[in-house]
């Protein structure tokens, strides 16, 4: 269990100074900026510190009697769709030639050098992508999943990155992980990435999904579409469990139970990013996780949204990627899997569980 | 909900003729011979018959205080296990064939042609491997996930076929479905193949394990080896949940989340040779399943064993394919999952549930 936190300034003029205090010291309001791994560092913004760091409460909106709005950006602002696409796919690009050369390495050596290998690859794989990004765009504010954020906040773009998603399979050698890369314009995915690793030992093999806003959704260059099946016991699922294992985590157990039994299945695994293409490419209906982070939807949500399907929190509202939870699907069985997603999801908030908008770096203007 | 099911003698001198009746006509003491699909064609032996078919219940032994005993075949009689797996390698790989050919095919069409497309290539599957098998052994004993029971069943030799392991996953074209086949000597796995589908739309791809006993598993003619996690905390799991939604399966999800809170992970890919070859190849660390079938199970056991790792009842008793549920691992982290898994399933045998032997071919001569 988590017993101390270690708190490091993420900003890029002052440098990592971490300091590990113990847990039941952080104040009740502190805000926190968790990383996937328990055992790693957090990053958070407490009053305990003489300036905020990075995140900012807002409350989320209500679903009632809204219009759904899609999430894509209406406009991507001085740089254009398409190059703002050709930088984001080539930056997921370079963060997968990191991660498959590590990908064959011997995995059955001690824990402390497996581990090695995965902090080692994640933190080389997000360089390789960050230095692709600031090529181009020396001004842009940039969420990386391993650096937090780094950048100009005033910019309009916020690029989210995970430079390797489903950190559990590739420690095990076991399919699918994913580099994942999306550009937010004024809040808004503009345009994404995201090139899943497949095959596992033996087999190896990648495929590249991407899209821009308004533009459709390609794997592999050719385009791809949701599919059509409208009926919960016709449809093939997929979820996910966070590391966190608290009311929402409990929660989703339950939902998975229940969709096991009325759906065709429900799939667990284990990579966010690769699970929402997944939707996308047709192979799933619908995909729901509580608890993710933006540089794990980002590039997903966009993907899913491009190639015909729906998008929503979980509580059915307006999803936008600092939220707290989601679900994508392939749109026509959204409103079946909300009778269900939606109730529980809704008891939650009754209880108390907190699904207000976090990891919304302060002083990033968005249009949400 | 099934509300009747199809009566077929599966013998190859009386070619099926099937009859239908209400499931309430069906007396208690009926066994099963059911398929994956709930609206498939069910076989059983049923005292209603003139002639017995196919299974005689046998109840199972006691795991206290016994030494686990291997699983594999330790003679394989006049065939030597050289040629058994020479043809068991053969036939998965021309059932692969047939199952590729229909992989790509458009699966966004009415749910009747999606419905037919799944069912002819599960037939045409193993009327192929069917072929490969009788051209070499005609006097064999072979039972089909699709065709039942055909052959001598005072053969030694008992071929157990799984056409398409993992049909759902083969309907969406959702990675990983399989075809298994395994060849057993007097009721122990003497020969095993696996080919793996995987990868999915735009890179699908196969991969073959093989195994013989006592010569060790192989993946691409390559050896392979359980791995070496000692430690549920670092261990990756699969499970898999069946069609019949029965105490057994609500017992394994209450497992699924014990095991998601203390684990690395449970995986849930949806066919049980692909998982097990999964534990060979050493890329999880354990996987379990209620409610196997010998075909879903025969060729997995035994790659699994050859590959270093152990393979038990749910309740910790020695295995054999006729079995009601299976335990395989990489072996150091066995006795650890059989703590919680072992307890849950000696309880649901306190509550009057079925594991005795099923399956088991009458008159197929065994050295259990």
């Amino acid at each position: 269990m988590l017993k101390s936190i270690s708190l490091v300034s993420s900003t890029l003029t002052s440098p990592p100074k971490p300091r590990t205090i113990p847990i039941n010291f952080i104040p009740n309001n502190a805000q926190f900026f968790s990383s996937h791994e328990s055992n790693k560092t957090i990053f958070f913004k407490a009053s305990i510190f003489s300036r905020k760091l990075c995140t900012k409460a807002v409350m989320s909106e209500t679903p009632e009697n809204k219009q759904l709005v899609k999430i894509g950006a209406k406009l991507t602002g001085p740089i254009s769709s398409k190059q703002l696409l050709q930088v984001v796919q080539t930056a997921a690009e370079t963060g997968a030639q990191v991660v498959m050369e590590a990908v064959n390495r011997p995995r059955n050596i001690t824990y402390k050098g497996l581990t090695d290998l995965v902090t080692e690859t994640d933190k080389m794989s997000e360089t390789a992508i960050l230095n692709e990004v600031k090529k181009h765009f020396q001004d842009h504010l940039i969420l990386g999943e391993e650096g937090g954020l780094i950048g100009d906040s005033s910019s309009d773009y916020l690029w989210c990155i995970d430079p390797l998603d489903g950190t559990t399979n590739f420690a095990h050698g076991y399919p699918s992980f994913a580099v994942s890369v999306g550009v937010l314009f004024r809040g808004k995915p503009a345009a994404a990435s995201v090139v899943e690793f497949v095959g596992g030992p033996m087999c190896w093999n990648t495929r590249t999904f991407s899209a821009a806003s308004g533009e459709g959704a390609f794997c592999n260059g050719i385009k791809i579409h949701v599919s059509q099946t409208d009926k919960v016991e016709r449809s093939l699922l997929v979820t996910g469990f966070g590391y966190d294992h608290d009311d929402a985590w409990a929660t989703n157990i339950e939902l998975f139970k229940e969709f096991t039994d009325v759906s065709r299945g429900v799939r667990r695994l284990g990579a966010a990013a690769v699970d929402m293409c997944h939707v996308a490419l047709g192979i799933v209906e619908a995909y729901w996780e509580y608890r993710l982070k933006p540089w794990d939807m980002a590039a997903g949500v966009l993907i899913v949204e491009e190639a015909g399907g729906t998008v929503t929190r979980m509580d059915g509202g307006n999803f936008c990627v600092f939220d707290r939870s989601v679900l994508v699907s392939n749109g026509v069985v959204h409103p079946k899997l909300l009778e269900r997603i939606g109730t529980a999801t809704e008891k939650l908030k009754t209880k108390g569980i907190d699904f207000s908008l976090w990891y919304k770096p302060e002083g990033y203007y968005t249009e949400l």
